[in-house]
This record gives structure tokens, sequence and C-alpha cells, in this order.
């Protein structure tokens, strides 16, 4: 069979960032990980998929790829993607049901759709349905230890870059604080720019609620993961009381756990991690759920990607712009123009890595 | 500071079982894995955690221990196991909030809660809150391979060995298969000794409800998993127009999940795995919360561990026996009389492994 995986190759690298990057939750950050995955058929054809963390259980995922997942996935068809990943999730469930697992089951999938863009010869945005063939982006700054007139330093320099959206950070230790920095960036930015805020779980619900309705005068356009992804019925609260739409997902890793959050907790704009959810596969299945429930798909992370995925779908809502500069890895990033990135036709997701300049940073 | 953690010692086994089992949803299983943990204080004392996988991803759970938690808690107070339970919590969270990250924290508390009962001379019964300092007993038959002539020799032989509460498998492709066998057990037990039947998630809601229909005829006294745990929606109308008592939790990793199935779920007995569902500090949690909603808790697995948590705790229900034979691997497993178990005085959870004939299967 042609469409066989004759080989699997894992790797891992610790990668610096370019500067310390802070939130409210995980403090300050140094290095991300990523978990490299290439997939090769009998016919020659190689897919390459790939995960990452923000430092921690990078080894624990390579692990579950070399020692569980190779050995079930050799030999099988790389076309029939939805009876792999099905076959992955029922294998590794004891241990599985999302959490770690969904991150090396994210770099597998990846890696098998990109396989099948080139088998195709079609880029991904076309072979998941071909809506806009772009998307709006938005700049994500990871940027809570910065102060009023950096934050408007950084907004000068991403609205200079293209950026006709803009989200910053909240959650430091005094609301007023908060305030002062939503403030300046919306007065620097003007009515017509978008602003989203993300307080990385850092609230209580009541928290939540008393900041929402104070940021509601600077017209914020959602408010991301006010307090942790599991509280289905404080979010609901949260939304209803604080007034604000509420985006969250970057910590949901299935399909279940986006369902409960939608019905329950109520959130406007879902937004799942392609590289974390269970990859491309369960990415459209948060999509199309999103869509029964009128709602529109956001992304976190990984821009390379989601942008074909939010270009593929009708429901797209703006694509975070933020790979913890992954990009200095990739020959091809995607450029960004007026606001608006263009997904590329080259087959499958098209990332060309930059294999040299990842080697240095490889973890054995 | 003579309770500061000074070294980490983890070991992987690859375990035969004695006969193969079968359930529902995860086929033929011959081997399982057990992650061992033992932590040392400045002070000599030593702690031993363990944790399970019915064979996959034992290799990921070592490597997050060791490249990711050990660095984590060298040099923390042993003693103060909610703060080092949140640290490892936090620390984790953009891979874990549950998921395999549960299993590796709970081989941590284990031995963190272990080392404390050895250092205030208690058993973990008393130091928990030693309520009965036993625990009604049944034994977990894992046998979707027997048929009915089978099923009733098992149970004969585990009558004699003392048990007075017997649980088998269902879930063939044939509901008829399932009533026989729970005949033929229900026929041979009488009516007083109770009978717990275990679907393994294999059921759609509507499959499980005409089952459980049935099965009432037979007094069984719960039905566990008769969905996949995700699904809080189908388990509670499972619970409501099935009509008998629904127990869940072995693939349940946070307290959040247990909130969930039984706020939403509607469960009547919630079954917690003291390791996986992040250790004995989180099981302690969904027995209080339990108790908040008037539910008795079961539990699953290793129960040389959950002998101590429900001999400790007032709202205890059945205990199950059943430790895929990791007694064999023990110089001194938990003894039944009469349909109980009763809990050691020995200090902290008092295992004690035959490590020489562990060694043979440990991987490296």
């Amino acid at each position: 069979m042609k469409t066989a995986i004759r080989c699997i190759d894992t790797q891992h690298y610790r990668l610096p960032l370019t500067h310390p990057m802070t939130d409210a939750s995980h403090g300050m950050m140094t290095h991300f990980e990523v978990v490299l995955v290439r997939l090769a058929t009998e016919s020659g054809l190689e897919g390459c998929g790939y995960t990452y963390t923000i430092g921690v259980g990078g080894a624990a995922i390579r692990a579950l790829i070399e020692v569980d997942l190779k050995p079930l996935l050799l030999g099988k068809d790389a076309d029939r993607i939805e009876q792999i990943w099905d076959l992955m999730w029922r294998h590794t469930h004891y241990v599985g049901r999302g959490g770690l697992v969904s991150f090396a089951m994210s770099a597998v999938d990846i890696a098998l759709w990109d396989l099948k863009g080139k088998k195709e010869k079609a880029p991904l945005w076309k072979l998941l349905g071909g809506s806009s063939g772009q998307a709006r982006a938005y700049a994500g700054g990871i940027d809570l230890q910065l102060g009023p007139e950096e934050l408007v330093e950084q907004t000068r320099c991403n609205i200079n870059k293209g950026f006709r959206a803009i989200k910053i950070k909240v959650g430091r230790d005094k609301l007023s604080e908060d305030l002062g920095r939503v403030r300046a960036v919306r007065d620097f930015i003007g009515p017509d720019v978008p602003l989203m805020v993300d307080a990385n779980m850092r609230w209580s619900a009541e928290t939540a609620i008393k900041a929402a309705r104070k940021f509601r005068d600077y017209d914020v356009f959602w408010l991301e993961e006010p307090t942790i992804p599991d509280d289905y019925k404080g979010l609901a609260r949260i939304a209803r009381d604080g007034g604000l739409p509420i985006a969250a997902g970057e910590n949901l890793h299935t399909v279940y756990e986006f369902r409960h959050t939608i019905e329950d907790g109520k959130i406007a704009f879902p937004e799942p991690d392609v590289s974390n959810i269970g990859g491309i596969s369960n990415w459209m299945r948060v999509a199309k759920l999103a869509y029964a429930h009128n709602l529109e798909v956001t992304s976190h992370g990984v821009h390379e990607i989601h942008l074909h995925l939010l270009a593929a779908i009708p429901n797209a809502s703006f694509l975070e712009v933020h790979s913890f500069g992954l990009e200095r890895f990739m020959e091809n990033p995607p450029e960004l123009r007026d606001g608006v990135m263009r997904a590329s036709n080259n087959p499958g997701h098209g990332v060309v890595f930059d294999h040299a300049a990842l080697r240095r940073y490889e973890l054995t």
C-alpha cells in the first residue's frame, strides 16, 4: 500500500524566546518547547506536524509518541485520518482523554493532514473547505510586564507591522493598573481597532465580573480566560453579569470540553489550539460545533497553521498572531498586509522549517 | 530543613497479568505498567508512591516526573503537601489540567502522604480522619470474555475467598448475552449479595437505558460507566430513564470533572482512583465533594491504598478489590475476612514491595 506509514521521526527542541514574556498565570517565561513529528509513507511522501509547550512536558510528549504511538501507527493507511485519530484516542484513552496526550496526537494529526495535502496537491485551507482563503489577524501580546507607555510603544510597532486588531494581557495585582493599561492602548488606537484582553485564568468569578464591568468603558472586544477553564458555571456568570463576550479554549483539549464551555460556560469565542486540541481533525470538530451554536472561532498560537484553518471555514473570527517567535525558524512565515493574512497555495500547510537552525536547540 | 526533599527516584515496570483480561473498551489486556516514585527527605525518611496504566503511557509518566517534576520538587518541604500539590498543578498546567499529568502527580502525592504517615508514625487511615478503619470489599472481575458457567465458577471462587459483593463486566455485542451472564451470577449468589455491573463506556445513552431497564430485574447495585465519561448530560439521562444508580470516575482526572459528573451527570457513586486523580490530596477533595452531595464514594484499582482512604471517611461505599495482581509483588497484601478488609496500623500506607521480584520487569 503506497499510503502506508513507513517511518516516523520525532524531535524535541527547547527554544529560547526572543525576550522574556509574562502573563498572569505562568509568570516569566524564557523558553518554549517544540515537538516535531515527520511521517513518511511507502510512496516517499512526507508530512510534518508539531506541537509546543510553554517549557514543561516536551520530554513526556516525545516519549508518548516514540514509545506508545509509533508502534501503533507504522503500517497504517495515512489516508484514513479519522480512523487513525480514533485508534490513537482509544489506544491512549486510559491515560488520555485530552491533557498531555492531546499534544502528542496533535503533532501526529497535523503531519497526517500535511501529508494528505501534499498527496492531493492542495493547500490545507482548500482541502478543509476553502472559505475566504484569508484571516483577519490580531497581535497577541504577552506583555503583562509592560506599563502603559511601553504598551503604547508596542502597539505603535504592531500597527506599523500591519495589525488592525490588538490584544494585551491583564490580571495585574491592582485592577487600577489593568484599567490604566487598557485605557492607554484604547486612547492610542482610537475607536475602530478591536481591542481584546486576556487574564490567563487569574481571577475568581467575582473579580472577573468587577473587571469586565470596568473594561466595558473601553469597548473591549472580548475578555479571554477570566477564570479557570474548568469552572463552566463561573464562566457563564462572568459572561452574564460582566457583560463582555468571553473567549476561552487554549487550555481545552477535547471537543467535549468545548461542548461544555459553549453550552454551560456561555462563551462567545471558542479558541481551540490545533497544537493541543488533538490536531486538525479535532479543531475542525470544534469549528463545526461552534457553527451549530452560531459562534465565530478564533485561535491560539501557531498562526501559520491556524491561518489555513480559519481560511477554510465560514465562521472565522480573528487569527491570533503569536508563535513565540517560532517564525524565526521558518523559511516562509506568512505575511501580514493591512490587518489580513492570506493562506499560501503550497500543498499541505506549506510551513518549511530551517532544520539547521533548529538543530542546535535539539534535546536528545 | 529536615523535611526538605533530598532525592527522588523513579522506576517504570511492565508487569505481566496473571491471565489475559477483557473489558468492553480496552479489548484483551496482557500487561500493565507501574511507575513507582520514592522520595527521601534530609532526615532520611522515605515515602513511596505509585501509579499504574493498562499498558500505555508509562514512559511518558516517568519522563514527566524525571524531567519536569523532579527539579521542581527537590529541596521543597515534604511536610507541606497542599503547597507542593498546587505547585505541581500550576507548573504543569499548560500540558496538564488532568490527563496523563494526573498520573504523575498521583505517584508523587501518594509518596508525600506515605512520608507524612511515617513521620507522624500514623497509618494513613488515621492521619486522614480515622473513620471505620475498614472497608466492605467487592470482587472486581475483568471478565467480559467469560460465559455464564465460567462466571459462576469465578464467583464461587470469590465467595470462598471471603467476598460478599461481586462485580462483573457487561457490554457484549448482544444484550441477551449480558443478561444471561447477569442472571447466572444473581441466581448463584442469591438476593442478599450486592451485584454491580460495569460497561466500560461501551454504549450510547440509548443502548445504556435499554440495558439498565433490563438489569433492574436482577437487582443490580450500580451500573458503572455505561457511556463515555465526557457526556454528562447523557449520564444524567441514563440515570433518570434507566432507573439504576450510576457509578463513574476511573477516567476522571480532576476534582472539577467530578463536580460536573456529580452535578450534571447525576451519578450516585463517585469512583475516584487515587493513582490517577492526582493522589490522596485530590482523592480526599472528591470524597468531601461527594459528602456535600450526600453520596457514598467507591474506588477503582490499587485497593491496598484505597482501603486506607475508605477507612478514613464517613461516606464510604464498597472498596473495589482488583490491582491487576500487583499484590504478587507485595510482601503484605491486605487480607479479606467475611467481606471486609481492615486497614493496617503500620505508618503511612504500609505497602511493602518485593523490589527484587519487581526488578526483572523494570524498563530503563
